[in-house]
C-alpha cells in the first residue's frame, strides 16, 4: 500500500477528509472548520465506514469546541452538547458513531468545571486519541485476521473496510493486506457493492495501490465463483455486532453468509470492539438505515433508469451470528456461541486495555 | 401493459429494433436492412433475451436473402449459409439463437431446387413464422406460469424476460403480468441485474407500463427480503436448459436459487421448449459467455471506477436442476426429476405441435 493512506487528517484546527465519492477517478480533499460541515460530510458519505465515521464525528466535536465563542463554561458545555446531538443524527446504524460521541460527551462532563480554553484543549486531545487508538486496533486486527487467511488462494470481500473506512489500515481489508505480505498467491474477489460501489471504487483503489492481485465482480457473481470452487474464505467488516453475534453490515453481507454456508466456505467478520453493542440481544433490535432511491437509479449521479421508478434501498442487513465462522476483534478471534465469547472479549478489553 | 409492446418489427423488408440500451430513458428505433447490421445489433445487445435473439437472427437471414444479388440458386444458397454462420458467431450461450438459425438452414436446404425469388419468399415467411410462433408460446407460458403465482403477494424476478426479450408477452415476466390480471395484490421485486441492468431498465419499464406495483432492488438485497419473509416466489427465464434441468441464465440466477432453497421459497424457470438443449447432459457442457469489463466499470457508458481495473464478467451462470421447483414450458409444468419430465415435454411437443 502507498505508505499510510490516511483519509482523515487533523492539522491546525482543520479536519481534512479525502472525498471518497470521487475515488478512484479523482483524489480531492475537503476541508472542514465547523461541526456542521463534518455532519454533512458524514451524511453525504464523503467519509463512510463505521470506525471512520466515529473518528470523524469526534473531530467534529473538537471543531465545535474550537469555534465556540462562549466564555462561560456552562454555555460552552450546552453548545458542545448541541453539536454532539447534531452529529448523532447523521447516520443510525453504525454503533461506532455513538460510541465516539458518547466518549466525547463523557469527557465533556468530566471537565465541566475547567476553564473553557482548557476544555477546548482536552476535547481536541480526546478526538486525536480516538483516532490514534483506532490506528493501533487496525494493526492488531490485521495481524489476527491475516492468520485465518494464511492458506487461502482466493478471498472474497464486500464493501470497503480498509484505510478509507478506519483510522488505520482497516478491519477486514487489513486482514487481507496483512495476509498478502506473507501469502504471495493471495488473490481477492472484490464485490462491487451496489448501490454505493464501495468495492469497485474504494477497495479496488486500495488493493491496486497495495499491488495485491484482485478482480472486481458484480455482487450477483459471488455464488457462481463459490460453485466453481474459486472462493476459499469470505471476510467482511461490521457496522454493529450485538450480544448473540448478529451483525449489521453493508447490504449484501447476509446473502454472502448464506451462500458461504451452502458451499462450506468459512465466513469471517473483522471489527474493533467499539463495534460491539452488547446492550442489544439480537439483530432485530438494530435500526436499518434506508437511503435515497437515487443511489440505486443514479449511481455516481448518472441516471441508469428513470428516477421516478420505486426503489427499496436499505443500506445494511443483518447476518445471524450462527452463520459467522469467527468474529475477529483486537482481543482475539471469537467463536460460537457468541453470547459467551463476545462478553469475554469485552471483559478482557476492560481488564487490560488491549 | 401498453397494448402489444413489440420491440421487433418487420415491414417492407426492414427489421426495426427498439434500441434497448437506451431504455427507459429514451425510446429509439434502429432500422436494419442488412444481415451484418442485425448481427451487430445482437452482439451489442440492442436486442437481447434468448427468444428475441433467435427471432432477430431469423430475420437477419431473411434480410440476407432479400438483399442477395445472386441469380444462381447454388451461389444464393452459399451466400445465405455464410450469413447464417456470421449470425451464429454473435453470442454463444442462448440456445434459441442456434435453434432459429438451424431452422432457417434446414428450410434453406429443403428449398435448394426452387428459383431464387421463391427461396427469398420462403425464407422471409419462415422468419415471420418463427416470430409468430414465439408470440403464441409466450401467451401459453403466461397462462401456465400465472397459475404458480396465483396466491403470491411478493414475486421476485431477475433480468428481463418480458416483451422486450421475446416475440410476445415474455416468459417469466409474462407469468407475472398474466398473474397480475387476476391477483390485484401482486407486487414485484425487480433485481436491477448488474452489470447490464436489464431489470432496473427494462423490466421496470414494462411493469410501469403495465401498472403493476414494483420496487427495484440491487441484486444483493434479495436475500435480506427473503429473510424478512417478503418473497413468496421467484421466477426467472432461461438461456439454455439441458437434459438434467441445469439451466443457464443471467448471472445472479444461481445465487437466487441457492438463497431460495435456504429460505424455503419456490424457484421457477419459465421458457419455451426452444430453450431446451437435451443433447447436453449437464450444465457443465454449456459455454458461458465472458463479456467486456467495461460493462462492469462503466454501466451505461459512464465510468464508476477506473476502466483499467481487472474485472471478471461472465454473462451467465448455471443453476442446477435440483434447485428448481418447476420448469414452465408451453407443454405444461415440468417437475423433478427433469431427466424424465423434459424428455416427455419434447415428445409431447413433437406429437401435437403445441
Amino acid at each position: 500500500m502507498k505508505k499510510n493512506l490516511r483519509p482523515i487528517r487533523w492539522a491546525g484546527g482543520i479536519l481534512s477528509l479525502l472525498e471518497q465519492r470521487l475515488l478512484p477517478l479523482q483524489e480531492k480533499w475537503i476541508h472542514c472548520d465547523r461541526a456542521e460541515r463534518v455532519a454533512r460530510a458524514i451524511e453525504e458519505m464523503t467519509v463512510r465506514g463505521a470506525p471512520a465515521i466515529g473518528i470523524t464525528a469526534a473531530y467534529g466535536v473538537a471543531l465545535a469546541a474550537r469555534k465556540s465563542k462562549m466564555a462561560n463554561p456552562k454555555f460552552f458545555q450546552k453548545e458542545i452538547l448541541r453539536a454532539i446531538n447534531r452529529l448523532r443524527q447523521t447516520r443510525p446504524t453504525a454503533v461506532n458513531l455513538f460510541w465516539a460521541l458518547n466518549r466525547m460527551a463523557h469527557q465533556l462532563e468530566m471537565i465541566a468545571n475547567e476553564k473553557v480554553i482548557e476544555q477546548k484543549r482536552i476535547l481536541e486531545q480526546e478526538a486525536i486519541r480516538i483516532h490514534q487508538e483506532d490506528e493501533v486496533l487496525c494493526s492488531i486486527l490485521g495481524k489476527y485476521g491475516s492468520k485465518v487467511l494464511a492458506h487461502c488462494h482466493h478471498v472474497l470481500t464486500h464493501c470497503n473496510t480498509g484505510a478509507l473506512a478506519t483510522g488505520g489500515d482497516g478491519t477486514a481489508l487489513a486482514a487481507i493486506t496483512w495476509a498478502a505480505k506473507k501469502n504471495k498467491k493471495l488473490h481477492v474477489w472484490v464485490d462491487e457493492t451496489r448501490p454505493y460501489l464501495q468495492g469497485a471504487r474504494l477497495t479496488a483503489y486500495e488493493l491496486a495501490q497495495a499491488r495485491i492481485p484482485f478482480h472486481i465482480i458484480t455482487d450477483n457473481m459471488s455464488a457462481y465463483l463459490m460453485r466453481l470452487g474459486k472462493v476459499d474464505a469470505i471476510i467482511v467488516g461490521a457496522d454493529r455486532i450485538v450480544a448473540n453475534g448478529d451483525t449489521a453490515n453493508k447490504i449484501g453481507t447476509y446473502a454472502l453468509a448464506v451462500l458461504a454456508k451452502a458451499h462450506g466456505i468459512p465466513f469471517y467478520v473483522a471489527a474493533p470492539t467499539t463495534t460491539l453493542d452488547l446492550t442489544k440481544k439480537t439483530g432485530q433490535e438494530i435500526v436499518i438505515e434506508q437511503r435515497s432511491s437515487k443511489e440505486v437509479t443514479s449511481p455516481q449521479g448518472v441516471a441508469i433508469t428513470r428516477e421516478d421508478y420505486p426503489v427499496f434501498n436499505p443500506a445494511f442487513d443483518i447476518t445471524p451470528g450462527e452463520l459467522i465462522s469467527g468474529i475477529i476483534l483486537e482481543t482475539g478471534i471469537c467463536r460460537r456461541p457468541y453470547g459467551l465469547s463476545l462478553k469475554a472479549a469485552v471483559l478482557k478489553k476492560r481488564s487490560r486495555k488491549v
